[in-house]
């Protein structure tokens, strides 16, 4: 029992420490058994003449559990997915109920389970096209578990039309409240979250360009640092593969009323760009990175010669991704990130120029190879940089 | 009318190219279609004794549509992580509802709340922790709507066991019902598909440094061509942000059972490290994209100086990698991607040995930088090669 206490205490303590670092789920948590509760004490008190507990309390709260997401943008998404679905459901139920009751006694099951044949492969088609799917996929779903809920209702000729009523007004009111909740209480604005995630990629490809001439022209030969250690060279890896996590949160601010600092319609494929922008600097970054750890150098004594101009470029590159980034936060724009970038611009000139005439006295190309490449790449990332600073 | 039934025409002939290009959508509309009947069936007649059409029914029915997914693994998950979920809040559920009568008539509404608001809050803080919703999420929904169907049913005093029998017995009837379709009738193998998908994007890369070599060398002078028609220099972008597509895939493909060609349990895992080695391969592909298009390039009788080494260097990585593609695609494995592999390591070190000795007299650095850069890329893909073809 020792063991179990000591495994309690470790999953306890982690546990907390989770919720520590990310104190918004624990709050999420807190808002999903607060609209639980809301739905449950509507119904026990019953101050809109409900009918107290039955199928309907239990469909609201479903759709409460079901709707109530992280962040405000999923909650709306689904809210309005499911309220819509169920409608247009419920809209189609009944013609189909009576259509199939025209036929008669023996005529209606089998016209009712053709409506529910054809309506589920449609509808299933279409939850399989990945554009519909990403925006729509709870809607249809909704709108497919209404009708069938309503046709097999149909069969035992119960009142399709009243569990219609009932089924609405349970999802209504389980999404309502959900929605009112997400939006109220703590919000979490997924477009926030999308500008911040931008704006903190731009950030991590900054400190990697910051810190790299520091690390390509010095500390290699010293022996007693680990590029392993610094976490500044490591940042831009998650940017490599942001692009699903961004299209997933431009796709759920998409349901975003206007708030706070945002207070125009925000332009959620403007922050794409700048994403699949900074991804593709992210991948020169891969690049430059590789030769960091490479196996062929270029000894260091004609690494020096570049050494100046290209730590230089990319200083002036990573200060100026980092004050874009900086004051996007804040929804400004500085003129600071253009001195960086015209700095970056005129010491690749210099460093253009350079190469041009001068003759780099040196038998073995091999060797030279490397560090042209990373000269090379640094002057794509310059226009990288400037690219990035375009699509702000 | 006339442009009504123009669109009309349009909307269809689109829809039976969707369904043409992937047949498997259709296919997967029609197995929904029949799995709804199926399970509406089963209550019309009655075999079971279920007692006809109710509740049951109805949450059967919910249960098959949102249960039968397009992959097998999707779907085994969902049904999988339902049933179990389901029974663990119907385990749950009654004990709860006991604990409460207790207390007597004025107490037990406020534990039944109680116990909601705890539930509720622990199950919805676990659903935020990425890893556990990568693959329980649904389990854990279903879950905490089970507590809840089961407390709320609760307050009325209605027998907490019978609903809890009634929903076993829905949700294991139309997961069940799902599950068999979805395993027997024209099967979609995750686990194939993240094969296929992993063995495709090495083929992409291939196929890029197949014709890179012609690219880079003959073709830009003479202006006929275009790089945007080619799509083989355009394949490799989709492998870029491969990665949550392959992660996903494996974490569905993690509830398929053995079949087909995939005798023992799959080590997906090492599919996802396939996956991470081709996608560093893709960087660097990238990296080499951009000298393609990039403004400032080596002129063209300088670059056909290593015009034969670098093309023969490609050319063997790009088959080597095309071969391990087309072995793993029959699940087998040749000599012969170790043989191109072989080459390209040869020619790699001849490269080399020849930028060693050989001494370049051309006044002009800046315009040699590109050429060494592609050339010091080509060097690294050739190590990216081995490592794929070892992580196979």
């Amino acid at each position: 029992s020792k063991t179990v206490c000591a495994s309690l205490l470790e999953f306890s303590r982690k546990t907390k420490e989770l919720g520590q670092r990310d104190s918004r789920r624990i709050c999420h948590a807190i808002k999903v058994s607060l609209s639980v509760t809301v739905v449950t004490l509507l119904f026990y008190f019953d101050p809109l003449n409900l009918g107290g507990f039955s199928f309907t309390a239990i469909f609201a709260v479903l759709s409460v559990v079901q709707v109530l997401e992280f962040s405000v943008g999923a909650s709306l998404g689904r809210g309005i997915n499911r309220m819509v679905g169920t409608l247009i459901g419920v809209i189609l139920g009944p013609p189909a109920h009576h259509l199939a009751t025209i036929s008669g006694k023996t005529g209606m099951p089998i016209f009712i389970t053709l409506f529910l044949i054809i309506m589920s492969a449609i509808l299933s088609f279409m939850r399989c096209i990945p554009r519909i799917t990403a925006r729509y996929d709870n809607g249809l779903l909704m709108l497919l578990l209404t009708f069938c809920l309503v046709c097999v209702s149909s069969y035992e000729d119960n009142d399709a039309l009243a569990i219609a009523k009932h089924r609405i007004i349970a999802i209504v009111i389980g999404s309502c409240t959900s929605m009112v909740i997400s939006i109220f209480i703590f919000p979490v604005w997924i477009g926030e979250d999308l500008h911040n995630l931008v704006a903190r990629n731009v950030e991590k490809i900054g400190d990697f360009l910051e810190g790299f001439g520091g690390e390509y022209f010095q500390v290699r030969g010293d022996g007693e640092s680990n590029i392993d250690d610094k976490s500044f060279l490591q940042g831009y890896i998650s940017v490599l593969s942001s692009k699903e996590t961004e299209e997933n949160m431009a796709n759920m601010a998409f349901w975003e009323p206007c708030h706070g600092r945002f207070r125009f319609r925000h332009p959620w494929k403007q922050y794409l760009k700048v994403g699949a922008t900074t991804r593709r600097c992210a991948y020169k970054i891969e690049a430059l990175h590789g030769y960091l750890t490479s196996d062929t150098q270029t000894p260091l004594q004609i690494r020096r010669r570049i050494q100046e101009p290209c730590t230089k470029i990319a200083l002036e590159c990573g200060k100026a991704l980092k004050e874009l980034a900086t004051t996007s936060k804040r929804m400004r724009r500085s003129t600071l990130a253009d001195t960086h970038l015209a700095n970056a611009k005129a010491e690749a000139e210099n460093l253009k120029s350079m190469l041009k005439t001068q003759w780099w006295e040196y038998p073995n190309m091999l060797e030279i190879t490397p560090a042209l490449a990373v000269l090379s790449l640094l002057l794509e990332v310059v226009e990288c940089t400037e690219k990035i600073g375009v699509a702000f």
